[in-house]
C-alpha cells in the first residue's frame, strides 16, 4: 500500500452481496417516439446505436463502442470521430458551446491516445439570431482551437427556419494521428487494472444547470471544459501500454465506467469515498437530489492502467495542471462482468447502473 | 472544332459589353440577424465564412474556399469535408436525407479527386420523432454508403426537445486519401480550360421543390443525389492534371462557376444553350419564376479541364453512367476575372452572378 497514491495489492472481492445471477442490461422496452433520454449516453443511447445504426451502417469501427474511431489510410493509424452540441444556454460559467465543441472532439480523439490535427465544423443556425451571437460563438470556438492546438480545417453552414432550432447547433469531427505502439480501447480493460480518474468529477454539469432556464442556483463552479491532449501525452511518456481511457461526459463516470465493463467484459470496484467529488458539487447535487457519479464532465477522463504502471502514471498526471487532482478510485477485477460495483463508506456495496437516459438534458 | 464534343478553339472574346469597371461583389450591407440565405451557399454564405468563420478560426485552410480541405497527415495526403443536411421533407422523389448525408459528403471529396474512405455521422433529433423514421433513414444512409464505397466509423446522436428542431438534422464528415499528383482546387483554373458539366442540372432542387409543403407540383423528375467518387476516377484515369472540379449543390451552377472565377481571378463564359437542361425541369421553373443556374444539384459536377485534355475527359465521362450526358458548356478566360457571362440564344449576352441567398431554403 502507498501513502501517496492510495494503490493497493489486488483487493479481495467485496464479501456481500451474490452478483452470480446478474447479466448485462437487457434491451429496454422498445420505445415508438424518440424521448430525450436517447441523447443521454444511457442505456437508451446505446440501445439506438446498438439495434438501429450499427446494423443499418455495417461495418466494424461503428460497433467498437470507442469514442473514437481507429483506422488505418495510407499507411497511416488515424483516430476519427465527431460529436454534435446542442448545449443550452449557449454560453455557460467557464465555457460555451464553441469551447465545447472543439474540447469534446479533442477529448474523443485523445481517448484513442491521438493528438488532434484537424477539425470540421458545422453550423445548424436558427433564423433570426443575432449575428454578433455567432459571431462570439465562432471567436470562443477558434480560440479553444488554438489552445488545443488543433486547425478547424473545413467548414458548413446551414439555417432553418424560426422555431426549427434553438439559435446554433454545431457539430465537429476530427482526426488526429494515433501513435506507434498505442492500442487504447475501452475492450482492452483487464482483471487488475488500475483505475484513476484525473480530478473532480461532476463540474461541467453542475456548472450548466446552475444557469438552465428555470433552474438558477448560485454555485462556485465553472466548467471544467478543456482539452486533455497535452495531459494524455504526459501519461503515454510513461508508458504506451495504458488500456483504457475515456472522458466521462453525458451520464458521468457512472456511464463511462459501465460501458468499458461491458465492452471489456469485465467488473469495476470502486471505492466510493476515492471519488474526488468538489463541496460546491456535492451540495448542488443534494439539493437537486442528483448523484455526481452521473454528473458530466468535459475536461476529465478516466484511465485502465497495468498496475504496475499505475504509480508513474498517476504522478505523472499529478505533474499536469489538468491531472493535479488525479486519484486512483478503483480497479478492474474479474468478478460480476460488464458491472460497476461502489464499496459505500459504510463498508457496503452498491451497483452503479448504467443511467437510462440522462439526469438534464442538453448538457453538452 | 470537333463535331462530337462541340469543342472550340480558344474562342474570341464576346464583342459586347464593357465590364471593364466590374469588380468582385462587395460585402452586402450586414445583416444584425441570421437570415434563411445565410444557409444557401450564395453570397451570404460566404460572407459568413469571409467575415466571421474564417477570422475567428484562423488557419489557412479553411480561407481555401474549396468543398474539402486538402492536408497532409502521418505524410499521407487527405481530403477531409463535412456538411450539415437540413433537407425538408426528409424523403423525396429519388432519396432522403440519409442518401443526401453520404453522397454530399463523398462528393466534396471526390471534388478534391479524393476518393471517400470513412465517415462520421451525427444525428439531432427532434423528441417525438418515430423510431421507426430515424430507422429508415439510417438505413437509406447505410444502403448509399454501401453503394459509395465509404464505411460509417464513429457517430453520434443528440436529441433536442419538442419544437426545437425538425425531426431529423444530420452532419456527416468524411476523409479520403488524394491520389499522388492530384492537385484540384478553384485557384487552379486557367484561361483556356474547357468547362464541362458532368449531365443535366437542375435536377435534384426541382425534385425536392416538387413535394415540398404547400408547393406540391407534378413533376416526373426524381432526385440525381449521387456519389461521384467512380466519375471522378474515371476522369483521373485519363490525366491527374485536371484544374477545378465543383459539385453544383446549393446555389446550383451559378454559385459553383462564381466561386471559381473568384478564387481563381478568371473569367468563366458560358454557352447558354449548351447548358442541359432537361424538359421537366425547365417546365418547373418556368412555372415557378426560377432560373435553373440556380438549381441545387446532389449527382452533377463541374469541371475545368486544360483544353489538350478535354476532348479525353470529356469522352471517358460520357464512358461512365453518371456523365452520360456530360457537354463542354463553356470555358475559361481573361477577361472580366471573377465574373461568369453567358451568351444568350439570342447572341447577347448576360452576367450571371453569384446568387445571394437562395431560391428555395432547405433543399439539402
Amino acid at each position: 500500500m502507498s501513502e501517496t497514491t492510495g494503490l493497493a495489492a489486488p483487493a479481495a472481492e467485496p464479501a456481500a452481496p451474490d452478483f452470480s445471477g446478474w447479466t448485462c442490461p437487457a434491451p429496454l422496452r422498445d420505445q415508438p417516439r424518440v424521448v430525450m433520454g436517447h441523447g443521454g449516453g444511457g442505456a437508451l443511447s446505446s440501445e439506438l446505436v446498438e439495434h438501429i445504426f450499427a446494423p443499418a451502417f455495417g461495418g466494424e469501427l461503428l460497433a467498437g463502442l470507442s469514442d473514437s474511431a481507429a483506422l488505418t489510410l495510407g499507411g497511416t493509424r488515424l483516430a476519427f470521430s465527431t460529436d454534435s452540441f446542442v448545449v443550452r444556454p449557449l454560453f455557460f460559467p467557464g465555457g460555451s458551446i464553441g469551447d465545447l465543441a472543439v474540447n469534446g472532439t479533442v477529448n474523443d480523439l485523445a481517448m484513442s491516445g491521438a493528438r488532434a490535427a484537424y477539425l470540421s465544423c458545422g453550423f445548424i443556425l436558427e433564423e433570426g439570431v443575432e449575428v454578433t451571437l455567432v459571431s462570439r460563438v465562432a471567436e470562443a470556438l477558434g480560440a479553444a482551437a488554438r489552445t488545443a492546438g488543433v486547425e478547424v480545417a473545413t467548414g458548413d453552414t446551414k439555417v432553418v427556419e424560426a422555431g426549427r432550432g434553438d439559435g446554433i447547433y454545431l457539430n465537429t469531427a476530427g482526426i488526429g494521428l494515433i501513435p506507434e505502439g498505442v492500442d487504447i480501447r475501452p475492450q482492452r480493460a483487464v482483471p487488475g487494472d488500475v483505475v484513476i480518474v484525473s480530478g473532480e468529477i461532476g463540474v461541467h454539469g453542475v456548472a450548466v444547470m446552475s444557469v438552465r432556464d428555470g433552474l438558477e442556483f448560485g454555485v462556485e463552479v465553472e466548467s471544467d471544459c478543456a482539452a486533455l491532449g497535452g495531459l494524455v501525452e504526459a501519461m503515454l511518456a510513461v508508458t504506451p501500454d495504458l488500456h483504457v481511457l475515456r472522458d466521462p461526459t453525458r451520464g458521468g463516470l457512472a456511464a463511462a465506467l459501465n460501458e468499458i465493463a461491458v465492452a471489456a467484459r469485465a467488473g469495476v470496484v470502486l471505492e466510493e469515498k476515492a471519488v474526488p467529488v468538489p463541496p460546491p458539487v456535492a451540495n448542488a447535487c443534494a439539493v437537486l437530489g442528483l448523484d455526481p457519479m452521473y454528473v458530466a464532465n468535459e475536461g476529465k477522463l478516466v484511465a485502465f492502467v497495468p498496475r504496475e504502471h499505475a504509480e508513474a502514471v498517476l504522478a505523472a498526471m499529478r505533474e499536469h495542471p489538468l491531472g493535479a487532482q488525479a486519484a486512483v478510485i478503483g480497479e478492474c477485477v474479474e468478478a460480476h462482468p460488464g458491472m460497476v460495483v461502489a464499496r459505500t463508506g459504510l463498508g457496503g456495496t452498491r451497483v452503479v447502473d448504467l443511467p437510462v437516459g440522462e439526469q438534464l438534458p442538453r448538457i453538452c
